[in-house]
């Protein structure tokens, strides 16, 4: 008989294949006393070679087999496995403390894992899965126990885990593995973000998948409603695989959207399609997905990958790099927006009750203002490479904000007395992420060159509820009429100064905001490279005037569900 | 020369006169290993039985030259002093850990002193000041500390003090002591609520001025600017005996509005002045004060003062006291806001990043439905003691309204099938202090017979800024037009359905609010009851029909300074 699960789609498409149950072998790491610490730095060091070598295979494989974008997960492993912070402390607690080589590498990496894993985005819990990949490798070879490899998979198959590591999913030949099944992770986690980048479904946060299942028996997987069949009956595999066939037949069309233009059925085309990144290595994935711009490139990858505050030479470098090969397209930076969840190891932040109510982002940039200098010095000195527009994190007054231009224009002025090119096209604009700022919008718009909506942040302050605390995520609601009402707010007050909005939150690339996106005339929408197509194909399918009135009915509802069914009801049919 | 010092005006008026200073002895605590624990005990019996003699004595004297409420508060003292959570606790330690006594009764006060301190309300900072005040006292017998004697003072005189304790002010004699100046505290510390309750002038926070006077020099205080001038000139006391005069002849007025009509100056009737209670004892003040009814009594003081959940019958008993002492006159009751910096001892919350953010009050009653449902039961059978309304905190949805609605329902439609009477006219409202809620408040007034505005946590959500981080509290800006806009989003939203609004929080008291508040046509102002008189006062100078003016063009400020001086260039000369 089957067996239904539901899960948590991460990653869309149908998959019908056998399992691949994959069983990491377990093991202890012993605490012990080593008396030779010379020997033991020895065998330290004989086992990164040993990672090392895997490393540099993986990458090769990689980049013959996905390309050079996925391939350059392995340099980031190389530089892990390379990185003095990391090894020179473990080496230090050998030395010192005669801890055992597996012991000392394992209590490093769990302090590094804890920092990265605490952080709410994505970007960052993938930094502590690589940490636990490249520092599970190490620790295998140093207590021989066997380094499991995918790459001889060479059958139709869905990968069934409890959760897949960045090296694991990387050996896999998509030809052969058509989804992952795994106990653990969600729409974050690193095994979801490789398999939308690998275009195979996922469904994870299954739980107890590993113990429900047996190797090579039947398996059906939705990544994009979450369920999986075991053992499904011949009418299941029927309808699941024509389901399949007629994903596949979509998916067809997305490609052919790739260099289309973004115009909306009834002829609009201001709508502007961007990509949000986290590291300059990222511009890539949004121009293979047509992206027309950067919306929001996180600059603290910069700062949080870091063992001080980058110098300012550091941060042009990075900055120039994105606007050059962004080709004079836009491209957003956000300045430091640090604090909150989002801590430095080399600077210690204020204990708060509540940190995301506190000291954070433009708060504390306009406290520590030196560093706030450095970074829009390297900003200001990048912007002869391309288009350039900085925006401020978190700002809450119009006195922050013009503060806070006020010391552009100081550092602008400065930089040019000191025979540096400045371009003069650089826009000055600030996230809308604050409900104070969201409802005076109107007023910003006289100073702010630009908007772009944070929805994330907006949509806990406006809600008062932590999207982190599992017991108040309920009310994370992103169609709340009252979201929608401030969002429109925000469009219509910079629309009546005449200047232009963005939004670079989650919301953005999701399916059921762009109508009522469409509706309010938002100006650039900014979300991850692969929502991108489907983004320009929803826009194709849909009127704007159409929208407008939709969203006249949607800022009445009552509530997140009701706004909800509206939305279906009225673009269910166009987007079939 | 004289000195000028500025401080905190945490209580209004002018004062001149000599300083008397007040320095209380200074002391260790030892921590001793004593054999003899019975002969401990024994000791700590005789200090309590010298400190109850002493609060029995300041009990008579208060309520001799200030009356019966201010004598409640040795009341207080002395459940304190006999409460067996203290004593016995402390009785354990000599018992068992063979402490001595004094170390074992500033062990645990200093337990209860941080739990109470730790609160955002003046209510429980006032809790933990009289456990300070009793066990210190305690304290001192068992150490053979000399306990002050205020009322000896034959003089007029200003008292200069590190902080000030309950007991102590309760000594002071009007006629003598024309007010305080402290190193310690702000507007909402114990010192500050006495020196409005005795309606003499204080100015805290000064950090030095202990430091900086001598016993019997000159002095000058005014509690309104915070303004301190030790040693002055024969020029600045002239100056300042006339502002005093002033001062005193604004008095004689606001004492005439006590048994007046709130009417504005051009005849609009339908404000109505209320007080904030946080326990029955507070009903008093109120109607003394000229209150039209209560806006706001706290429930949570029956949870907090309590090593249990109350039961049904407790919170009637309260519930009924206030409801009979107010004669017919609205009163609303708040249900449990518990939670953010509010715990209690016999219940465990979880672990939260940002509880401000997190799971509290309405969140946490919709979970915990039993705790709820009793609350509910005894507001319902007390409703046929006066004209009670009931409301709900931090609703953020529509959702949650409708839900906790319907288990009042419940519970009403259970209590008349068992016999118990409930009214009729009970009025089912909600706080309005969560951004989403004031954004579409048109849609909660389909169902929510009234808001209350709760200015504090709506300002805190809407900035986005913990006001008890001293690192962001400078973005609580009770003036941000962001703010004025929404509470006219929420009086509007109401009043389009037929409903009413009141405003509970700080905001509704404050002298530059209620020109604003006036012109949104708030109908409910409900305040600390020592503000009412003056708030009459305000109303009464004003006219409706200019202070609408006045909110259009606020709300097309840009900052919180800009509106206040907008309010200030309006109503100056007439508040004169």
């Amino acid at each position: 008989m089957s067996n239904k699960m539901q899960g948590i789609g991460a990653s869309q498409g149908i998959a019908i294949a056998k399992v691949f149950k994959l069983e990491e072998p377990k093991y202890l790491i012993p605490e012990e006393n080593v008396n030779d610490t010379t020997a033991e730095i020895a065998k330290l060091e004989a086992a990164m070679t040993k990672a090392s070598a895997d490393i540099t295979r993986l990458q090769e494989i990689t980049l013959e087999k996905l390309g050079a974008e996925k391939a350059a997960i392995f340099e980031a492993h190389g530089q892990i496995l390379n990185d003095p912070a990391m090894i020179d402390d473990a080496k230090a607690m050998i030395n010192n403390d005669q801890n055992n080589a597996a012991f000392a590498i394992h209590t490093v990496a769990q302090k590094f894992i804890a920092m990265f894993s605490g952080m709410d985005d994505p970007y960052f819990k993938e930094r502590a899965a690589d940490i636990k990949d490249v520092t599970d490798r190490l620790i295998k070879y140093l207590l021989n126990v066997p380094v499991l490899d995918l790459a001889t998979i060479n059958e139709e198959v869905i990968i069934v885990a409890d959760d897949l590591t960045p090296s694991q999913t990387a050996q896999l030949d998509p030809k052969f593995a058509k989804g992952f099944a795994c106990d653990m992770g969600g729409r974050t986690s690193h095994a979801a973000i490789m398999a939308r980048s690998l275009e195979i479904p996922a469904v994870l946060g299954l739980k107890t998948i590993t113990s429900q299942t047996k190797h090579h028996e039947n398996i059906m997987i939705n990544g994009e409603t979450g369920v999986v069949i075991l053992n499904p009956s011949d009418n299941e595999i029927a309808e699941w695989t024509a389901a399949r066939a007629k994903f596949a037949e979509q998916q067809g069309e997305l490609l052919t959207f790739k260099d289309k233009a973004t115009v909306s059925k009834d002829g609009y085309t201001k709508f502007v399609l961007e990509g949000n990144i986290g590291s300059p290595k990222d511009v890539h994935g949004v121009l293979d997905n047509g992206g027309e711009g950067i919306g929001l490139f996180r600059s603290e990858f910069l700062y949080m990958d870091n063992d001080h505050f980058p110098t300012e030479e550091e941060q042009f470098v990075a900055y120039k790099e994105v606007l050059e090969n962004m080709q004079g397209k836009a491209v957003i930076i956000r300045t430091l927006d640090i604090g909150g969840d989002k801590t430095l190891s080399y600077f210690e932040f204020p204990h708060e009750m509540n940190p995301f109510l506190g000291y954070r982002a433009i708060r504390l940039c306009l406290d520590k203002e030196d560093v706030f200098r450095t970074q829009l010095r390297a900003l200001l000195r990048a912007s002869v490479y391309g288009h350039l527009g900085i925006m401020f994190p978190m700002i809450a007054t119009v006195d922050e904000f013009k503060a806070a231009k006020a010391i552009v224009l100081e550092e602008k002025a400065k930089l040019v007395q000191e025979g540096h090119k400045v371009a003069d096209d650089v826009e000055i604009g600030m996230m809308m992420e604050i409900p104070a700022a969201a409802v005076i919008a109107d007023q910003f718009a006289k100073y702010a060159d630009f908007f772009s909506i944070g929805t994330n942040d907006l949509i806990q302050y406006t809600m008062a509820a932590d999207r982190m605390s599992q017991f108040v995520s309920y009310l994370y609601q992103p169609y709340n009429p009252s979201i929608l009402r401030l969002i429109k707010s925000i469009i219509d007050g910079a629309h009546q100064a005449g200047k232009w909005v963005g939004m670079c939150g989650e919301m953005a690339g999701e399916a059921a905001a762009i109508p009522l996106l469409m509706g309010m005339k938002l100006d650039y929408f900014s979300m991850s490279a692969t929502s991108i197509l489907n983004a320009r194909r929803i826009i194709s399918k849909l009127e704007v005037s159409a929208m407008e009135k939709l969203v006249e009915q949607a800022i009445m509802c009552e509530t997140n569900d009701e706004v909800l069914a509206l939305v279906e009801a009225a673009t269910k049919e166009a987007l079939q």
